[in-house]
């Protein structure tokens, strides 16, 4: 099966290339009568947009979202919703230079592997510009959660080493690396801001909350809903791992420690994220993604070309020294999808 | 959609519970007129059964499959294979105990939750039995990426805390708790016999490293390489998180650190675990999973019954005190369907 | 993706081979806490049966079906039903004649160009009795239905070039033809007989009647509710084509005759046999389906083997000499998996 | 799952409503490397617009394509083509009248219970102007089709009762119903003139013929070849019935008339429409469709208004007398779109 379509019941497929004519998606499966307009899904795209801050990217796209169909008079009619961007503020000559290398880090090689071709101009499908697409759908998926009650925040827990301590929600949006602690925030910035001076680049940990799902969400044995948000979160570029509650420190943890216990209000603690068994337990659910330093950086590297001669590069551009900040909307925009996607499942499972 | 499918062009569906009549798997797609026959089948099933050592569960599961259609003098057909296995050793009054309270770590709760209606014994379909289908599944597909010359390990990385120092592939099913390291594995072993004694249990993390796969396989942007490697085993029970690569230390490296640098005969690292844009790079594909510690302990904990009834509950029954040895086999049978199925979807995508 | 899986929400994936050790499905995504039990579904399995009257095969298949999982002290889990028939009454030397020939009308040819390999015993995956698991799903199917207050009934409407003329619901179950008017039922028989004794076979057309499904089922506009019982019918065997409320005949037809008038009660005509835009209207939905002649006939035909060597062929065995009494049961089933999937996909969709 | 995508493997996704934007369709799967343009596909649009003679709707819709994504330098990319189209000469205020009414025919009743909500305005989604996405994808399919050697050619067999006597492929588009036979073309043409002189319409017959297939293309037992184009074909607006080869004439055969012998060379007769047992057998694959008359006359025709009262209606607008000639390209463009999933998904199950 091709593969640029995610979901079954609501159900996203993207297209577009980072210098093509335009970027965009086709949201199927969208609840009808719902009121919605451009300007709600426009605050997710500006969250996402290049040049919100020192430390992001100076590139200027212009992320103006259109609904092209399926609203009707303010609503959703229940037929798909194609939500377009047009690529402006393109230098695709900029990218001459690196036609014929392969960038570390880049999916330069694997693409040319796959496909046999390559459309080189600023990544071409693999560019970050992909998840324009995602972020619009997952605005119209946050609208249908909002009316169920079900809010989703992601915020940046550590970069480039410095973690963050403290956990105030308030503060998420008021600093440009999106943590949730402004001590760290403010060492991240001078940590990214030098990285940025000389050239190099850093990952970090985004980490996400899901409130408000009922328990019983998720369908297993493979739909578990771990198993979807794993796939959403490892689909999106950069995205090197995921753990869920605890995580990997379950890993040395004894079973009498691990386990969530029980009284009559409900769980004691929450190691397992709020997922058992592949199924929301009605606790928060918690995750947290790896993601790796971006691969542009102008420190001199080793690579090859595609004559297989071996070269010197350096990759010039306009990059985000530390991805974080804009992939935060993207991790949000799939687990909405994702959420939105399994209580449709079992409103299916259950009606009678 | 229904969870119990998993891939498309070649597709599993499970069924079957702990304590039911039987369980198995129908494999859809798989390549006609490949010799195929039921002891090759079976050394994968030996390797997931429980009693195959002290650190096992004492259990005597008879995990003897049967091919019940899909082959014709020794040979695959094209069509359906359909492989069962009888339960048998069942003890569901071992369970009556339990019938009416929800077990800490255990999906008792939000199976009640989701269903409304629950099967108790032994799990139901929750209960680790529901991998056999799956084992029997990935030993077809293994058989498939035999012929292609990729190969499928997993190991033990780490128990209880206990770390694998060094890595000889050679001593991993020589010991019992299949890790890398003879020396580790034999601490490891110690610990899970102390906490065995005790009534605890411990988690651990499981490397797998797949090899031969050649560059160019995986279906972005959605059915990543990763992606899909993701999903399919966070559906795994137990397993809470997976990292691909450098994983999560990648969030404290720099560009230049964590980039894989080429020259002419290839990569110099290969920090991204094999996988770039959600494709092979045609180096070695390395993630490790998160296994957390097994629920069934009896150490007393607290919980709350059906009725809302708060109540200390201790955990009788025959389990694996660490389940990372039986994992294993599940971890590359997963692996091995996810590879058979995205080397089919990049064939159906070149064929002209 | 592989061919053996029908529905999304609720989901079938069979298997079997006329002579393999047994055939049956996979049902997912069924209702949790539905009453269920084998003798519900054997009443199905028996109006499928060979050798039930003069006029269909001789064969004593044991159509004992065994639900092996998924229903827990009577009732539906939400997990897998699996449903199994062993084969019984097998007599695979009867076809050792013609395992290097191609029977006119089978799938003998065509099977081993796909395959490049063929289970020739009984016509392998390509015998009915590849349906008895449709027929087994089908009954589970019909059972969420008649929670709902939906009904399907399939009847023979014409044999062999005869035709009802009135239509009794009550006589269909009555004559071994099911046909609805016992007139042409006699002669349809008689016709059948005759055939028989010459070792010839016939068609006929199979009508479909399916009540209380509300206005308002149908996803547009690939799945539309008439797109997807075209998809089942003509998955079946010996069907070759399908028509909704006038069907062909609207080709002669003005528009002022074929559109459904309303008055404020409701529709005045259903030319568009319930379904109009891929969407139920509320009105009773119509269809016809056509039946080919049995292929297995004993007068003599010309073909040629494997080795491309021509020959005359005769085919022995013990078959129907018009299927159309056997296939209504498996038109019925179809028609219910489609009916109880499109149902859960308007619940998933509206579901808020 | 939502239904507005179609296919596996070659997949498309469309959108759009009659008087919204646009409305466009996602090629995802695409063969990479192939040479296709605008001006290709385009040829298709402009067989399916409006206003191509005095027998087709006088609407002038600016049917020009544009592929927005997936092609670079001439070539596919292997990434989701998204080809999209402006909806131009609008009138949506000539459907105010309608706006509170349900057109007999048309879907206007069956939307609104389904969705709640309804885009009245030139029928919405329920718009044979959907169909403008179909094609383009169908075009990009056909030029995949082209390299394998397979053609797709379909044209009227019958309208309001005139039946095409001979079969010249060579005058189909030569004549402004797109028959077979010129003489009954010409008769065709003076009796859709007459129908539309007095404000009403017919339906027809469409016939398809597809070349160039080998044998053993189609997935059994569900994804066979029939079934798939049943679907596809079924899923079209307008079309109420599909069959292969003899069809419902088969109901009338003996299995002795019916039945396709062979001999040395081949098939002596094509009785099965070049599919047996759902596979393709190297024979001409031969369908015909029935196709309903427009709903759109101006002969007053009885209904009710969405408060429940009854009225008189005459459905003004510019509309085609009879959709025969304008569905011919969309019937094309479907069958393409089976065929090149089709012949992917064999390559899948083959590949090793």
């Amino acid at each position: 099966m091709a593969g640029n379509t995610f979901g079954e019941n609501f159900k996203i497929t993207t297209f577009g290339e980072s210098h093509g004519a335009a970027v965009g998606v086709i949201v199927d499966g969208v609840t009808p009568g719902v009121e919605i307009d451009e300007p709600y899904i426009q605050i997710q795209m500006d969250r996402r947009k290049p040049g919100q801050s020192s430390v992001t990217s100076p590139r200027k796209e212009y992320d103006r979202i259109n609904i092209m169909s399926g609203v009707f008079e303010g609503k959703t009619t229940g037929t798909p919703l194609f939500i377009m961007l047009h690529n402006t503020d393109m230098k695709p000559e900029a990218y001459n230079d690196i036609q014929h290398s392969f960038r570390p880090g880049h999916a330069d090689y694997t693409y040319l592997m796959k496909y046999g071709i390559r459309d080189h101009r600023g990544s071409g499908r693999a560019s970050g510009r992909e998840t324009a697409g995602r972020v619009a759908a997952g605005a119209v998926a946050r609208k249908l959660l909002e009316h169920r009650g079900v809010s989703v925040v992601a915020y940046t827990k550590q970069i480039g080493g410095i973690r963050c301590v403290t956990f105030d929600e308030q503060v998420i949006e008021q600093n440009p690396v999106r943590a949730c602690d402004l001590d760290a925030a403010a060492r991240m910035v001078e940590k990214i801001e030098y990285l940025s001076s000389v050239g190099d680049s850093c990952g970090g940990i985004v980490e996400c909350r899901i409130r408000g799902v009922r328990p019983g969400i998720g369908e297993p044995v493979f739909d578990k809903l771990d198993a979807e948000l794993a796939k959403a979160m490892l689909s999106i570029g950069a995205i090197k791992g995921i753990e869920f509650g605890a995580g990997f420190a379950a890993a040395d943890m004894l079973g009498s420690e691990h386990n969530d216990q029980m009284n009559s209000t409900g769980f004691l603690t929450n190691n397992a994220g709020g997922i058992v068994g592949g199924i929301s337990n009605g606790e928060e659910i918690v995750f947290r993604v790896a993601v790796k330093p971006t691969s542009s950086i102008t420190v001199p590297q080793q690579t090859m070309n595609i004559a297989g001669k071996e070269q010197t590069i350096v990759t010039e551009g306009r990059h985000d020294p530390c991805i974080c900040p804009r992939i935060i909307p993207v991790v949000e925009a799939m687990a909405c999808i994702v959420l939105e996607d399994q209580l449709k499942r079992q409103a299916a499972m259950h009606d009678r």
